[in-house]
Formats: C-alpha cells, sequence, structure tokens
C-alpha cells in the first residue's frame, strides 16, 4: 500500500513523482512551468499528476510550492517566482485529479523529508537551510513541521544581518539571503574580478572574459582546481552562512542543520568556512552543545518526496 | 487541590511564593541570593520553600534561574549572575524539602506564565521577549515550552544584529540585547550626555550632574515628562527591538510577541517606536500576518507563577 504523488513546482520546472512509504521515488516525469499564467501551471500540474495515475494507483497528491500558503495548506498567498497570488491551488488540482491534495511550502517539504528521511533523520529538532539563488528554510520541531503562527514560519533568508545593507528582493537592506546565497557568490566573484581582474582570472575565464558573465557554477569549479580568487569567495559566502546558522542556534538551539540547495553541491568549500564561523561565533559556546551541520542527502528530490511524505500523513 | 510553589532565583533576590492552580500567588516571600556560593544558594532556597510549607500545603516546587538548564530540568548548567556552573539544584533542593523540585530557566518559566495565564493566552505560538538590563526570553510553540535540541533555546538577545557592533557580555560582539536592553538605553543616554549635554540637560539633571550618573529610571521619568532627549534615546532603542521583533518573525512567525523586562515598563514609550519599526521591517509584509505584539501582564511575578505551574504540569 501507499504509494502518493509529490510535486515540486518550481519557476521553470515542475517536477511529478510517485513515492512509496520509505521515501523512494517510483516514477517521475518532468514539465516546464508556465510561470506566467496561474492558471496554466494547474492544468499542467494536474496533467502530470493524471499521467502518473495512469501507471500507478495513489492515495493523495502533495505540492510544494515556493511562496507563502496559508493555514488550511489550500491556497497560495504569493509566490515570488510565479503568477500565483491567492491562488486555490488545491481546490483547481483537486478537480481535476479527483484525490486529495495538500499544499506545502517547498522548503517546509524539503525540511520534512531530509529530518524524516534524509541527512537530520532521528533529531526532533531540525532547520534545513536551503541554499540557492536565495536561502529557503523550512523547520522541523518535536518531529512536527512548523508552520508558525500565521504559516509562514521559516523565512530566516529575510532576517537583517547588516543594516542598511544590500538592497533585497523582498524590499527590506541587508537580508540574509544578500549574504550567505548563491547570489551572493555570484557578487563576490564579480566585485573581485571589477575590483582585482589579476584575483580573478580563471574566474574570468570562465566566464567568458567579463565580471558579469561570471556564474555559480563557473566559481565552483575554480575553487575545486584550488583557483585562491574563488576559494576566497567561498570563504566570505561561508563565513556568512555560519554566523547565520550561530545566530538561528541562539534562537532556536536545533539539534541538527541540515545545509541544501544548489549551492551546498559545492560541499566542503561551504561547510568548511562556514564550520569555522559557526563554532566562533555561537553565544555561550563553552556551556552548551552546539547543532550537528550535515550536508542534504536528498539532493534535488527533497521537496517532492517530502511533499509527498507529508501527504500520507495527512 | 494544586497548590504548587514556585521560586525566581535572581542575582540578588530570591522570591518563593505558593501559587494556586489559576495562576494567583496566595503567598510569598523574599531573601536575598547568596550569589557567591552555589551551596548557600541551594540552602537559602529550601529554606524559602519550608517556610511556605509550615503554612501551605504544596505538591512541587518549580524553580526559575537565569541561566543555561539541562535537558532533563535538574542542573543549571552556567548562570551569569550566580556562581552556579554544572549545579545539581534539582537534587540540592529536593533533599532538603522533600518534595518534587524542577528546574526552568526564568525568561522560559515567565514565557510560560504569559502565553497560559498572561498576556498571550489563548495563542498557541508566543515569543516572551523581557527587556531589562539585557534580553531574556522564552518561547512556547503549539501550547508547550520550546526548549530546543539540547535545552538552550530562547537566547535572541545574543543573536548578531551589528557585525563587529558593540561587545557583549557574552564574549560576541554586536548582540540583540547590546542595542535593544535598558543597558542600550542607557548607553545611548549617557552618549548623548557626553556628545550634546545641552539635549540632555534633564536627564542629567536627575544623574548628579554627570553621564556616568544616568540610570534607567530617570530616563523614564525624563521621557514621561516629554524631555526630547530622553524620547530620542526610547526612540533608538525602541526601534532596535521592533527590528529585532521583524527578524524573529522572518524565522519564526509567532502569533503574539509579549514584551515584558523592567525596560517595558515605560509602555509606549518603548512600544511606540517598536511597533512602527517593525511595521516597516516585516519581510513579506503586505502577504503575511504580523505577530500581536503585547506589554506583559504578570509584571515580575511572571518567573514565579510559570515556574510554579510548570511544576503542577510535571
Amino acid at each position: 500500500m501507499g504509494l502518493t504523488i509529490g510535486v515540486d513546482v518550481g519557476g521553470t520546472k515542475i517536477a511529478a513523482g510517485v513515492v512509496d512509504e520509505n521515501g523512494s521515488i517510483v516514477a517521475k516525469l518532468r514539465r516546464s512551468t508556465p510561470a506566467a499564467s496561474p492558471e496554466r501551471t494547474a492544468v499542467v500540474i494536474g496533467d502530470a499528476v493524471i499521467e502518473l495515475l495512469e501507471r500507478y494507483e495513489a492515495e493523495a497528491v502533495g505540492i510544494g510550492a515556493a511562496g507563502f500558503v496559508d493555514e488550511t495548506r489550500s491556497m497560495v498567498l504569493f509566490a515570488p517566482n510565479l503568477a500565483w497570488r491567492d491562488e486555490p491551488v488545491k481546490k483547481q488540482v483537486e478537480e481535476r485529479v479527483g484525490l486529495p491534495v495538500f499544499v506545502e511550502n517547498d522548503a517546509n517539504a524539503a525540511a520534512w523529508a531530509e529530518a524524516t528521511l534524509g541527512a537530520a533523520r532521528g533529531h526532533d529538532h531540525v532547520m534545513l537551510i536551503a541554499v540557492g539563488t536565495g536561502i529557503g528554510a523550512g523547520i522541523v520541531i518535536g518531529g512536527e513541521l512548523y508552520r508558525g503562527g500565521w504559516g509562514a514560519a521559516g523565512e530566516p533568508g529575510h532576517y537583517r544581518v547588516v543594516p542598511d545593507g544590500r538592497p533585497c528582493g523582498c524590499g527590506n537592506r541587508g537580508c540574509w539571503e544578500q549574504y550567505a546565497s548563491g547570489n551572493a557568490l555570484v557578487f563576490e566573484a564579480r566585485e573581485l574580478a571589477r575590483q582585482s581582474p589579476g584575483a580573478a582570472a580563471r574566474m574570468l575565464e570562465l566566464g567568458g572574459g567579463i565580471p558579469d558573465g561570471i556564474s555559480g557554477p563557473g566559481i565552483t569549479q575554480a575553487a575545486r582546481e584550488g583557483d585562491s580568487g574563488a576559494l576566497r569567495c567561498f570563504e566570505i559566502v561561508g563565513r556568512w552562512l555560519g554566523e547565520g546558522l550561530a545566530d538561528l542556534t541562539a534562537i532556536l538551539d536545533p539539534a541538527c542543520f541540515v545545509i541544501g540547495g544548489g549551492v551546498s553541491d559545492a560541499g566542503d568549500l561551504l561547510l568548511s568556512p562556514a564550520l569555522e564561523a559557526y563554532e566562533s561565533g555561537l553565544s555561550g559556546r563553552h556551556y552548551r552543545r552546539p547543532a550537528r551541520i550535515r550536508l542534504a542527502e536528498l539532493g534535488s528530490d527533497a521537496g517532492l518526496i517530502g511533499a509527498a511524505d507529508l501527504a500520507r500523513r495527512r
């Protein structure tokens, strides 16, 4: 028994998969997201689910989407990379597929998957920090997904680390995700290339010769080759990451942080400076246990697996 | 039925009280804290409890103390204002009084009291921010006190709001409590008095004519009289407070903040600038519900009442 379908809705791609009760994906397909049209997005999700249902029997559907989801897990109130505004996603997809549908923030779904089936299994208090273009996050407390008083918990990417700091897409300045994300990594590398082209020679070469051509994968490649300029960028961004984890520990004292997202593919390049900054930044560090800090295990499937598992548990 | 004893252990005073199941204090007494001697502190606590037990029958004893308390609620691992280091407080007091004893961080106990019997009753996700000399805090999640993975949650006073900022007693720099506490208020007033004595004339007068004589109560008094220098100090500290609450909302999305501690006696002097900064600092503010922000209702008895209630529920 016990197959459910998980759907991960991103700004460019929709991934849908049939997941068993151990979190294994037994079938998966991908579609492009018609991000500009809310209705078309729901149709594409529904069609992908129906296609999977032709081959597998499933009990329920879980949808993970980047955005604020309402308390009843039915509506997406606001999705920065989709046209969804107060969109009744649950109802739209249920009408199409004839199964119960549950909507969840994508980082919450990924956190749930990592806490129950991935890098943090065995821990009751877990925080996923997904370092991608920005920072996504999800919080598991007492073995339950924590959604907050109004359903909007788990956005530490937008706590302020620098007063009057770099402008953020959220409208504020100095948000953590402007310093400890993939965007921040690219920012540091391009700045270095503008200020000291010699120190960024390898990254410039990989980026077609101009600072604005430097991208995340190029920085990671250069750092893996041992390029000191690229390593310096990871050092800076990793330090901001670790200092933020120390702040979150002062507030929440999680037993385990899981570091996921695309930038975490760089592994120790990011994690080593983060761990060092975490340890030296932890308040009361001589009198408390630090959190474990682990790389995510489920990769880009975490959101899909988590959404499917949450749908099963409803 | 149902009397328990709550004990609030501060750096200078110990307050012990008999509390009924509605949170009402039916008897209370105070003793000086022999803070330099861990053993003597436990003896004074035990004697105060025994004195109350001569007049009232109680089921259990809850002790709230400023410091890190271990996961089993038995030991105080570290108390900044007491000599307690890995002190087996539960055992010491149980041996003396012959009742079950439970130890809790004092701000946790106060948060519990405010969430269940005070300003935030009716809310499941609550954060108490006690603005005193520093910032104490306690978190209630899903109607339960949240202690974190290792028992040390709820120290947002030591998250960093300014990189390389003001030095903090915890050993780090730029901690929130250096900007949004009673100490910060005094810091701002004395700075003003040094830089622009004319603008701080009334506060200087109340402080005996020298900047270092200016104290919290003097600043509050001057502000209540409408003194613009004192109002400016509350404006600055209140803004830092509100900006921090916005950060905590991005992370935790509590339904309700309770603002307690001695500085909160200043009421709107502190709360008005805090509310304004909170609203403008909230990330995603057009798409989410803000937390309620309320002044504490139980005053300086909150820790004692909360400790007694937690002992009852064990």
